[in-house]
């Protein structure tokens, strides 16, 4: 009855780029400012603990006209099976009328918006002249991280990768980050355009491994954690004056990436109050109080809408814990499908 | 990365038919009797009040090593624009790797697993000697309950038919009963085979519209109710001893069919025991202090179990509240996509 398009992952990867979806998550989180955007409760269900997990993540996006969901499930003996450990895909509605429009893998979408998430939290609340970026964590989401990060800083010099587990992953990352950068995003861009020209120079930073994590943080302007620690790795007392922090890693009740004593001297932003307080680096801040729910100055949409103040000065320590949303994944979603469109992209399917 | 089946409405009706499907759910009670099965808590967004709504039900079946979800969304203004105000996608994933395995219309899926679990009810607590129905309700799912409840009771004289709100709907819908469940459900079984020629006498009963309600459910014995009515429509007075009553339509908070009362005289079974409780026929009966949990029988896929006892004498007053099941769903859909496969129906399409 209904024809949709159907994506697969690098029909989408084709599609996305770090500005792009740097741009649509940024309207997904004006939306929800504005109260146009509506994030359901998710659906979580381990099925044996350690070894395999889904979720579903739903949402609303009513000035864009459409819903649906995230479905992402991780097992981990998927390799050993030739699988990928996480799979994903989703499907997208029109909001008014219930019609199917789409089903898409949900990998790339989610590496690349999560991505996004955090460029937009250094974008907004990182000091402008910031020279120094910690990266912890050396895994799928870090390179995401850096690649989108990066496309929203002028002024960086050097990037210090850490693995807690691992040196020689970290050695391993910064041998090929910067082909990877160049081959997996900058080539997105066309050839001598403006933002190709940008995104060149500011991918063709310094990147280094670091063994003393703590000279490191306390040498950083900007500090991304991206890792599935359930311990703090980052100590209240190496957090300089000015640092910001982009907490990714932890989406899940258990999960801790820093000291939660941080929270207590930093201004606090996050991509949604209650899923951050619940199972974001936010919960144990407040578990432990910390904090409490009203010292979070905010969500990154109402910063992004003027609502709030970001940074006040140079000296703030700022901090944006951000777990997803899947209005995030919704917009850049249609994004995906509407330029499959036009490009001719995908396969078509009635359902 | 993976090839999928992509199933219509088309192609699932000309797969399903009452009896395997009835089969089916049978099996997935059996298996949440087992522990092998879980419901995963539902998402429900209203979009606007009475206007619009969708739901994604979602659950794991162990035993047929799959998982799944169901989203349905209704728009009262659909019909309007040329499109059903009920729609609905389903997508089912291989259970111990994430695997997608296929993307089904969900329509036609949930009326007929719907019908399905009215018959089970029926089979496992009306008399086996009963002769008259009362059906009210004559929508869409007031047939299928029909189709599905006709072919497991061997001794129907009497389908009395009851629309509360429009005699001529009801004198319509029995006008054409006939016709339809042999076009839509009969034919489905090979001409003379013993399946056949068994429903199509089951089929052959008597069907007439009631006015007295009152009058018609005093001579029923089992009474079926599938409207969207939020004021009981059947009271206690009007129970007969033996009378076994299915509650096909409270799937809501505030949905009710009949007397709260009548909970207070009947032994009571359910599909879930917390879901009808949330939003069953059984939660006003609860909230109203009529019964308490405890109370309950017991669930369905216990009672086929053998683990409670269903009816204990021709005189008791049996209740079945069932406001649907994911694992329903799931296991009809793994149904069609096996056969399907069989018989070269749908489309693959790679995700």
């Amino acid at each position: 009855m209904f024809k949709i398009k159907v994506l697969r992952r690098e029909e989408i990867e084709n599609i996305l780029d770090v500005r792009n979806v740097i741009q649509g998550v940024e309207e997904a989180y004006i939306s929800k400012a504005r109260n146009e955007a509506e994030v359901f409760p998710m659906i979580f269900h381990e099925f044996e603990s350690g070894n395999g997990d889904m979720d579903i993540k739903a949402g609303y996006l009513k000035g864009a006209n459409l819903y649906g969901f995230k479905q992402v499930s991780w097992f981990g003996e998927n390799p050993e099976k030739g699988l990928p450990a996480l799979l994903g895909s989703m499907m997208i509605f029109e909001g008014n009328t219930g019609r199917p429009l789409g089903l898409l893998d949900a990998s790339y979408i989610t590496s690349i918006r999560t991505g996004a998430a955090g460029a937009i939290g250094i974008k907004y609340l990182a000091r402008k002249n910031s020279k120094n970026l910690l990266m912890i964590g050396t895994g799928n989401q870090a390179l995401f991280q850096l690649a989108a990060s990066l496309s929203v800083l002028s002024e960086i010099k050097t990037v210090s990768v850490f693995n807690p587990r691992s040196p020689e992953r970290a050695e391993k990352f910064v041998e090929t980050i910067k082909d990877t950068l160049n081959r997996d995003f900058l080539k997105k861009f066309k050839e001598n355009s403006e933002d190709y020209r940008e995104i060149k120079r500011r991918y063709a930073v310094d990147f280094q491994t670091v063994n003393n994590i703590e000279k490191a943080a306390k040498e950083a302007d900007i500090i991304i954690t991206a890792t599935p620690s359930k311990e703090p790795m980052i100590k209240k007392d190496w957090i300089k004056v000015g640092t910001h922090i982009n907490c990714i890693g932890s989406d899940m009740e258990g999960k801790q990436e820093i000291d939660e004593e941080i929270f207590g001297l930093a201004r606090v932003f996050v991509d949604d109050l209650n899923q951050s307080i619940r199972v974001g680096e936010t919960e144990t801040a407040i578990k432990r109080e910390v904090i409490h729910k009203e010292d979070i100055i905010g969500e990154i949409g109402d910063l992004i809408e003027g609502k709030i103040n970001g940074r006040l000065t140079d000296e703030d320590v700022t901090i944006f814990d951000t777990s997803g949303l899947a209005i995030q994944d919704l917009i850049t979603a249609k994004y995906a499908l509407d330029n499959a469109e036009k490009k001719g992209l995908g396969a078509e399917v009635e359902v």
